[in-house]
């Protein structure tokens, strides 16, 4: 039995049509958020990020308050769970051409929240190095967008439950991300994650880690990382919306020590 | 008033779930079938082509027999329209990962052909050059998926209503495709059309012509294009499975006379 429940602009349990540009071109963008006790973490960078997505893709972001208000009809005020929302540029008959001021799909899906084994967060992860790389798309990168066959062919590459996430290179090699994750490295003091220019998806718990990377005597950096600078870094560290962070203990044949930095991060998160 | 009727994995009128694969990731592939008098076009190459974009996905493509048995409740033997098929990996919760059989969704949509200006065929069309490029993606590339977001980026660079298509190039500035369209150039008897090995869809038309070339006393070949090759050529030429062929007599600050080509491929794709 599915535990989701949605609305569609605003209606209970309606459906997409067929004609949605979200379904013919992917045309449009998304939003994973944890929610505990009907509160929308951090709503307000996750709100800011959807409507920035949706004005590099010419889409008109609804006001926040309309998304908010929905969410409040979806999660009670002691509902935990994970809110996806979904923008998409709206209904059209066939071609590419889009009118400027089309009326937009709504979408926003309440599920439960993941069951991911504990020891994910208690001693780390074991992370696949994905053969599907990242092509390189200026015009799309750092955007959550529809268009994610990349991430789905990269996630089915390992069917190893032990195996919790996939770390994904670029065409040229350079380390951007994981399937569903940012990515970390601290060498020292210094924490760095991956430029996103090229491609990859710039999350909202990326941009809070490099907010509070200086509260843990962190010196926070965007830089281009190989993946040798990655094997000999003191710490990797994953993270997304709804775990938090999580370690990486094995990867690539190396393994790491548990450190701190992931538990430290997923408190302050929570926070 | 949409003149659009469709079947979802054979129910009349039915809607997409918002869980959808297609929609959350682009997650599927499709196909637009021209149909004459309840006949779709060339429907053996078109499914032939649906099947293997499907596996190479790892999609399981329902048999041919459903989708025609389809089709045909769709369009009366009189009907003439466009069928667009649209198969994705089905319904799922929230994540990347997929089940290896997990059951597709299946739509066909009933649309009117678009109603292109006849001229288009007679005369020749103005192409616009697209600044969006294509990204270097081996691994979709050729494939008609639902991921497109380039295509709704490049066709809405131009407005004019005179120019009827965009050229697209890739990231290292080869030619690659149109917007909507395949692309072929003649250069005295020798007839080429761009390599689609890094991005690009390999469309059913073009596979045609490129059959079709040796009856017409030409050489086709499957080559890197750039830009000042194509600018040289005697005749351009782009195709789809709606249109047929237009010559490109516009582009780039180059003009071309009216030649013969396009009207014989399309009065031959058209048997």
């Amino acid at each position: 039995m599915s535990s989701t429940s949605f609305l569609v602009n605003g209606m209970p349990g309606a459906a997409i049509s067929p004609l949605d540009r979200g379904l013919a071109y992917g045309d449009g963008v998304f939003r994973t958020i944890a929610v505990r006790q009907g509160q929308p973490l951090l709503w307000d960078i996750h709100y800011r990020k959807l409507a920035a997505d949706s004005a590099r893709l010419g889409i008109t972001c609804p006001p926040a308050d309309i998304w908010r208000e929905e969410m409040a009809r979806l999660f009670a005020k002691q509902d935990s769970g994970v809110a996806k929302l979904i923008l998409t540029r709206g209904i059209a008959e066939r071609g590419y051409a889009f009118a400027p001021h089309a009326e937009t799909t709504r979408i926003i899906m309440r599920t439960a929240l993941p069951a991911y084994p504990e020891k994910n967060a208690s001693e780390g992860i074991r992370v696949h190095l994905c053969a599907t790389r990242l092509a390189h798309q200026p015009l799309l990168a750092g955007i959550k967008h529809l268009n994610r066959l990349e991430n789905v062919l990269a996630r089915n590459e390992w069917h190893d439950p032990e195996i919790s996430e996939g770390l994904m290179l670029d065409q040229e090699g350079w380390v951007i991300e994981g399937v569903m994750s940012n990515i970390f490295v601290r060498s020292g003091t210094m924490l760095v994650t991956p430029a996103l220019e090229q491609c990859g998806v710039a999350g909202v718990t990326r941009q809070r880690i490099l907010e509070l990377a200086p509260s843990f005597g962190l010196t926070p950096d965007i830089v281009h990382l190989s993946l040798p600078e990655l094997m000999q870094a003191d710490e990797v560290v994953m993270c997304n919306s709804l775990y938090g962070a999580w370690q990486v203990v094995d990867f690539n044949g190396r393994t790491w020590a548990k450190g701190e930095l992931s538990t430290s991060l997923r408190r302050v998160l929570q926070e």
